[in-house]
């Protein structure tokens, strides 16, 4: 395990035994073994990316200089925070999307005597950030920024807003495939991936060396693009990628997913192909999908692929290297070295 | 209507409008309409008692004096955000409830379309709130204290943990009457009721006037147990009140509720009482209710009631007569009277 990981590790248990600890929860014995199971069922078994990636820029910030124990401490807070705002809203999106398993587990919400509690449970998720930052962080003079910053991606704008479109999308629209556009697929990305796993660990690890988000905003929109080339490989990982190595069978053509292959293919396509798509697209039937993937090698969306993904990377590097500050650009880089033509 | 009422209501388009117009939302024609379905639905049809009292103790606080257009406007915002907070709380309740109606129509839950997405319908009332604050406070010097106070209250401790403790006790322990206390009342009513019922109102005017809450615990305190008062007062007029007066038929003894008066009447039965009680309670059986209802005269919890309310009423005025500042005093009082021996 490297280092930053092992150091990030070792806070988790102080963060949550503080949590239990919080005299203003006024916890029973119940309701206490309840939340902590409530927090060790959801909180630390995701991959800690974005959790990890507070700590990393940090460092990056520092240019490599020596963090003291109180600095790797407040980092890794912070990153905490964010695999918190992930559970909280997995927890929620889940109940949501009648979901059966998440990491190899069953949702939590079907965990035995959970049910629609886990709502209740979601929100308390959400309201442990708040808890984290108040403690740890109060006497910052970047605290207001950093509880603004968390109340609008937290709370909900993005979540809120992601889940919104994704489901008056699908549901209401009655599988309306004409909804599916570029800007569509973009506004669902900006909130469900990009601001939260890209934008949010960078803009921690700025507020905590004193600068202000509102000179970097170049930053934020550096961020959000490389969040959502990071959405597009997924979509196309979805469907053209090795199930073997990615962990499992993508289903988006079966789901109606908005995905990017898929508002490619209804830019691309002519009539008659559009047709096709019209009346196999989000079909559970094999033969419905094997038709949709055919047409997708007609419109060779694996060449349109590549393309955008050699593009995204020229376009991404050049804004980076555009950036005054050299520590700002090692972050960038460290995260586009990350994701640049993975498979997994 | 009153002149308080007719001011506090002239604001309500004014930040709904806002918030259908904010950028940070990137509305598409559909998810504005959505929206502005989901705040008409949800926020304005209550009593709005909670938020006029923001206003009313920011006027006591003044002193009378002519508030400016601004100071209207900025406590009636505050008053607002209390009744989008109490929308997002009755929102999550309904489902996790499964309740079926709320303020004569139908739980937004329950409306067709909404269902389960009534789940991110309610965070995303959550999350107006911090956008009206960031929106006409963020500049204040109490800002922070104010996005604090909110993010406690509101964003989770307290409906967090009163969901919890009323669904752990009533569902995970089976229905086990033994759980009934005095302190797990205390602690049910504490989150549900008192907190931000009466302290959040009167919190928000305070920090308006440039207060520091932290000088003002014993403001708290007594609002807290005038909160704790007024649910008692709901637990007996549940049983005991007129349901002409009341506008509806109780129904607590049926549903197993943590009622101060099935808490007293275990406190104050001998064991074959204790027995019936065990027997009887929860259950729908009209029967059933009758026996408990017998035993609650038998015990004569009316006497019992008189006489919690006697003593509170002398307790509050005591300490409300204690507080240094005759401004809030006229605060505490007006809230005081307005509940004293109340009937609904």
């Amino acid at each position: 395990m490297s280092d930053l990981k092992s150091t990030f590790l070792r806070f988790y248990s102080v963060l949550k035994q503080e949590l239990l600890e919080d005299p203003a929860f006024e916890w029973t014995p119940d309701s206490r073994q309840w939340v902590e199971r409530l927090v060790e069922y959801n909180v630390p078994g995701g991959k800690l990316n974005r959790g990890l990636s507070v700590l990393g820029s940090y460092k990056l910030l520092k240019e490599e200089q020596e963090l003291t124990e109180e600095e790797n401490f407040l980092a890794s807070a912070l990153g905490w925070c964010i695999e918190w705002l992930q559970a909280y809203f997995l927890v929620l999106d889940d109940i949501m999307d009648s979901a059966h398993t998440r990491r190899d587990q069953p949702c939590w919400f079907r965990v035995p005597k959970v049910g629609l509690i886990a709502i209740n449970d979601g929100i308390l998720l959400g309201n442990h950030i708040f808890r984290i930052l108040k403690k740890h962080f109060r006497g910052k003079a970047y605290y207001v920024d950093l509880v603004d910053l968390f109340n609008e991606l937290a709370g909900g704008v993005s979540n809120s807003l992601r889940e919104m479109i994704d489901l008056i999308t699908a549901l209401e629209g009655e599988k309306d495939l004409s909804k599916y556009t570029s800007s569509l697929h973009r506004r669902i990305v900006q909130y469900k991936t990009a601001y939260y796993s890209f934008y949010l660990p960078v803009a921690c690890a700025l507020l905590m060396v004193g600068e202000n988000l509102d000179n970097h905003i170049d930053v934020k929109n550096i961020l959000v693009q490389m969040g959502i080339y990071f959405q597009v490989q997924d979509d196309y990982l979805d469907c053209f990628g090795d199930p073997e190595t990615i962990g499992k069978i993508g289903t988006d053509i079966e789901d109606f997913k908005c995905s990017w292959l898929v508002v490619k293919a209804l830019e691309q396509c002519n009539e008659e192909q559009k047709k096709v798509l019209y009346e196999h697209y989000g079909k559970a039937d094999p033969a419905c999908v094997a038709k949709v993937k055919v047409l997708y090698n007609e419109l060779n969306l694996q060449g349109v692929f590549t393309e955008y993904e050699n593009e995204s990377y020229e376009k991404l590097t050049t804004s980076i290297e555009a950036h005054p500050s050299k520590s700002v650009q090692a972050v960038l880089k460290a995260f586009l070295a990350k994701i640049y033509k993975r498979q997994k």
